[in-house]
């Protein structure tokens, strides 16, 4: 293995300590709890909102940290599930008079967790809710999920409740909103490789030297095939024609359109995706109201990529626009 | 080779395709230069401020045109030089009252081609001037230059000629400025993998199982030496020391930090880095004014990083500063 890693079981505090130290103005690392909560949170004035997942899939969740996305992320070790004494601290110290939304993508470890904590942070009188994600429309059920699988398409959840609390909505319509943006999200990844969990010291799975593995899950979970390599626009076709089906998105749309690279992959080749899928999309009518192309929510260093469609309407369209301040940029 | 490619020939064009349909309102692809520039250039009251460069090191340099970054971005085919002609007819394009300067990382083919468009646009009345940047301290001369090379630093260079462009500075105080960020900007890379260029289809070069190329160049060229994988700390310090020793960097300076990805390597190991780097220059006295952790110059899908270092102080620094509009972001 040939990682940026000193002792892998540091792997995420380093990790976390160095986020930190970069952005100190904005960020506080507590690392009794493995906390990354904003220097200046949490806002008594609005509802808090939480991710809490495993590590290895940054910038999700603890470098998207800031006014107008997460007051707080809780992040277990890498592909596991915080603790559950992390989540419920984090909830304590969250605590705001108008609540908290603890946001999860479904994975059956992630939401044992957050459920407990959201039961005994509400049995001391916080008021919190729990909010899954569930974009992924490879497949139902898989290695770690019953019903489907929560990935890059929780940002928009995220940016959406986050702009609606910091506009002041309260608990319930901070998770009306939230709802509303799950229910019409939906993404599908690809992976080239596998990842390498820096525990592990080897790739999670076998994957042959012209294989790719379609619908792949962020944890390199099965999706819903191996093919031989294709071209890049026979793989846009394979991602983004279930997602169009699933919704189903069609003629008059307005859609956000996401190319999320899984770690392992330049950008250039994600705008080359970006192009290929922008233009598939306009042939049947669906056109593309924002556009996001980088890392979101990654694999490690697995080379791979997924899409993700969001319908836009005037109301998401306009939370997703207001501004955030997160450590991600270039200058 | 897995990657996300079509016809390897149309690699470039199809990503920078890509690029402008996910910017429709800030950028405007013209095919026959292969050029991106910003959609409502040149400005006519400001110095043009151009960067070329072989394409293969995203987001350098055609995702960062925008308002307070480059006018336009004249990319060759990755690894490779921009045409002559394309450079000169962008060049003319991005002609100013107040004058153009052409920024380029120092490669000899590079600069034989932009002192060429400087002299033959000169010569139909352009004011144009031509700035190369060299800032990597590993070698003197490289498989494609003479002198030092140029790599991530010039993202500084940039920023603060552009910046001093938006201000309105005349084209010798914007000069004035360039050549002072580049001679107090210095960077040292170090590869963990190699680099496929999608043209070859096969790593540019070979590195054991075990072994790093410590020193590397972002085209794959030979650093310092070969050495034994070894843990993130010691890598910093392989990265670190020489660059600290170069200018010299001292107690009491304080800098900028950039720790930039190569392209294959997540950015949880970036800021992994980052942190022993600050605490490393912490105990020298040098304090971080400054951060920048991301991928800035990469080398394709090379796994591997670079550390820069500037020098800052109050005209820098507030240069630094001033707002830049580029597609690059999460949300």
């Amino acid at each position: 293995m040939k990682k940026f890693v000193n002792d892998p079981k540091q792997f995420v505090p380093e990790m976390l300590e160095g986020l930190a130290l970069a952005n100190p103005e904005t960020l506080k690392y507590v690392p009794e709890y493995n906390l990354i909560m904003r220097a200046d949170g949490p806002d008594q004035n609005k509802v808090s909102i939480v991710q809490g997942s495993g590590s290895g899939h940054e910038p999700a969740h603890v470098m998207i940290v800031g006014k107008g996305m997460l007051d707080a992320a809780c992040p277990g070790d890498v592909f596991a599930a915080p603790p559950f004494d992390y989540v419920y601290e984090t909830t304590k110290m969250m605590a705001s008079p108008k609540g908290v939304l603890l946001l999860v993508n479904n994975y059956t470890g992630d939401k044992m967790v957050f459920d407990m904590a959201q039961e005994m942070s509400s049995a001391e009188g916080i008021q919190v809710r729990t909010l899954f994600i569930n974009d992924d429309v490879s497949v139902e059920d898989s290695t770690y999920t019953i019903g489907r699988r929560g990935v890059a398409g929780n940002f928009f959840v995220i940016k959406a409740v986050a702009a609606a609390a910091e506009r002041g909505a309260d608990l319930d319509e901070v998770i009306r909103i939230g709802e509303k943006v799950n229910s019409v999200t939906r993404s599908m990844g690809v992976a080239l490789t596998a990842c390498t969990p820096p525990a592990k010291g080897s790739p999670l799975f076998e994957l042959g030297e012209d294989e790719i593995e379609i619908g792949v899950g962020i944890h390199g979970e099965p999706g819903r095939r191996r093919a031989a390599m294709m071209s890049a626009n026979e793989i846009v076709e394979e991602m983004l024609t279930p997602i169009v089906q699933d919704l189903p998105f069609g003629d008059g749309d307005r859609v956000a359109l996401m190319i999320n690279g899984l770690g392992g992959t330049p950008i250039s080749e994600l705008y080359l995706l970006y192009g290929q899928a922008h233009k598939r999309l306009a042939e049947q009518g669906i056109s593309v109201g924002r556009s996001y192309v980088g890392e979101y929510c990654t694999s490690l260093d697995m080379a791979g990529a997924s899409i993700t469609l969001v319908k836009l309407d005037d109301e998401i369209e306009s939370l997703l626009r207001d501004p955030a301040e997160i450590p991600i940029r270039v200058f």
